[in-house]
């Protein structure tokens, strides 16, 4: 089970940990002990995700997962794989205690990952009942939606907890880092508007799927603007079209997303996202803290995968 | 999905934690604070109990509970309920925060209830696996088997978490209580065998419900027994009758029981247990912790529901 469902991923965010701590430690070779223990840190997170992906796509009925059917559609694993998605996540404060039980900042990062986990929950509840079969409703899609979806179940866990873990590591209190938090948060809006922008203007070959974000009737920054800037009549479209199976009523939301222009939008929201990212970070008092979020921020700008 | 989920029970466990502290505390009254303190951490055990029984109900796929459908078959819910699971538990953590970060034992708590949800979810994979359908294979159940998915399933979370609860606000170190956790181990798993008997045995009138652990392949302690106790006629009939739904396999295996003579078996392991576990608890140096041991017994000695 723990074979099959945390390696396999592209461990971003368990790297990040590393890279991060080398960052804050400017130049400072780090030692054996550091990396093993950045290193515990960073799989804890890889852990975090396998436990929320096991779930997920027994919720979201999916089918494959990294290139392999979902754990839940294994022969003979079934429901069983949600107690599987507990295990996975009670290695979590296992690999903490184990490692971390005598650092000055365990206590900190229980009390990390839990915030963390509960956020990672709460946007998944949020996204969950707002995509919920038979209550499909446009009109509750506005961007104030889609960002506080975004923010919970994506940008905590993906974006601010492998800082938070490497901040932690370098000895520092989290609660006077309230201002990187909440670039990272914004950094992972940003990620995730990318995201929902290639599943439909991306290219399949280079991004590796097929979006159906269209037909799954996703909450998409895409479909979030076109609402914003569609009149009645382009309106009406939409809710004729967005969320359904079939190829043609999707063509005819994707000529709509053409119509409006949402490639230049997009363009201009990644253009002035960037700008207003980069001046937050260079109102950071600390350079190694600039390193880190401008690390952050050269990784995913412009990315086309 | 919190009021539907979380009170309903019969608060045993969370009552445990009061009863418990009150009985350390060796006659002085407790004051406000106290009180409060104990409740919330009886409370966390509650929620934890609510998120197991809303997973386990989804893996077993059960239809009612607490006289109510289970949480993932009202309309609307499905498998939503495996994310309200997580939240149900994200929230201790969050009741833990909220109410003993400034105690000296907050980090006890935290590993305490990590440890103890991790052992639980290990006793449920234990019994999942060896229930597993298509495997129904008799010759796996063992006293050992048995005894192992009690303990790591039930005795943890239900008999042993309530007494650290109090230790620990009774300013105790757990470590130095691994006798007493033996002690409630050994009344967890006497309190499954009577589960195990009165769900064949008991009166469905006084507890509540009509037993289908024969039918249901469980790995009861009687059909444990009645192996141990077979000859080669005798576990022939068990294996030809046991786990199917048919009355007159169910009776089979019944009347089996009953030429075993599973019913003095059974008062014979009840005395013997309560005797030992009586001399385990005298055996203990502190009076006070006597009286917390005693009283759990009590509780559930010769209980017929």
């Amino acid at each position: 089970m723990l074979d099959y469902n945390v390696p396999g991923g592209k461990l971003n965010r368990g790297l990040s940990v590393i890279d991060s701590y080398r960052l804050l430690k400017e130049g400072q070779a780090l030692n054996d002990d550091e990396i093993f223990h950045a290193s515990a840190l960073g799989w804890c997170i890889e852990w975090l995700q396998a436990y929320f992906l096991v779930l997920d796509d027994i919720m979201d009925n999916s089918h494959t997962r990294r290139g392999q059917p979902c754990w839940f559609r294994v022969p003979k694993v079934g429901m069983i794989a949600a107690n599987d998605g507990v295990l996975l996540r009670n290695h979590i404060p296992r690999i903490l205690k184990k490692h971390f039980r005598g650092k000055p900042y365990y206590v900190d990062l229980l009390d990390l990952f839990n915030e963390v986990e509960f956020q990672t929950a709460s946007g998944q509840m949020i996204d969950l009942i707002t995509t919920l079969e038979g209550e499909k409703d446009l009109s509750k899609y506005t961007l104030t939606l889609h960002r506080r979806i975004v923010q919970y179940k994506t940008a905590y866990y993906s974006f601010y907890l492998p800082v938070a873990c490497a901040l932690l590591m370098a000895g520092e209190d989290l609660d006077n880092h309230v201002d990187v938090k909440n670039i990272l948060v914004e950094m992972g809006t940003y990620f995730q508007v990318q995201d929902d922008y290639l599943d439909c203007f991306g290219d399949p070959q280079t991004i590796g799927k097929i979006g159906t974000d269209i037909e799954d009737f996703k909450c998409s920054w895409l479909v979030v603007k076109a609402l914003e800037l569609s009149n009645e009549q382009q309106k009406k479209v939409l809710h004729e079209n967005y969320g359904k199976a079939d190829p043609e009523n999707v063509a005819k939301v994707k000529a709509l997303y053409n119509e409006l222009n949402l490639q230049a939008v997009f363009e201009e929201y990644e253009n002035g996202s960037y700008a207003k990212l980069v001046s937050s970070i260079e109102a950071h008092p600390s350079k190694a803290v600039q390193a880190v979020l401008k690390s952050f921020l050269a990784k995913i700008y412009k990315r086309q995968k």
